[in-house]
């Protein structure tokens, strides 16, 4: 899949929709969820044009990743979720429902999170 | 949370106790989940000795968590998760669940995953 310059975590970027801002740096923005499944669930996605997990992990620099990822770890401190624990999870393509084609890596926290995966049958 | 050497991915590393392999490199292990919850369930353990996502992005270098990354997105590839989407997760401590003391991230597919948290009060 080719990157769409008009998602919306683009248009966050470039400053032409808000945020709640949570924490950024030269490779990341994190900024709340609109709508939060979780009493504090944030998301962090990279500055540079990456659809998903594989096109990020496939493409960007070891400077890239290595600085996004330490990005989730310093949001989710900033957020006060490192004692009690927090959940990271990134949804890749159609099967994940995957909504916004730049990729983003939830984080949730502030409760106990329940199970992460119903178990299915198959 | 101090590093446990007898925790059961700690083993597995050391050869002590069987797994399923999916894809090695001299940054990662990633091996079939033994209580699958969905069609494809596999785990991605980094080789080095991090307790949760928080430890490897603060502790580990730029070459530990960029081959940790790209291992990720191989094993993905490796299990024809590409094209069909898959989901990426990662609990840490205590209110995410987490229950083997070493950072392992999962890796679910094979079939839509539905929602990725039941949506909560408070």
């Amino acid at each position: 899949m080719s990157y769409d310059d008009n998602n919306v975590f683009a248009r966050i970027l470039r400053g032409e929709l808000p945020c709640r801002k949570v924490y950024e740096d030269d490779h990341a923005l994190a900024f709340h969820d609109i709508n939060p499944l979780a009493p504090v669930h944030v998301l962090v996605i990279p500055k540079g044009r990456y659809v998903d997990m594989s096109d990020f992990t496939e493409n960007a620099s070891d400077a890239e990743i290595a600085g996004f990822f330490r990005a989730v770890g310093r949001t989710a401190e900033r957020l006060g979720l490192k004692e009690g624990g927090y959940r990271v999870l990134s949804n890749c393509g159609r099967d994940a429902n995957q909504e916004v084609p730049h990729l983003h890596v939830h984080i949730f926290g502030g409760a106990n999170l329940g199970p992460m995966l119903r178990r299915r049958d198959g």
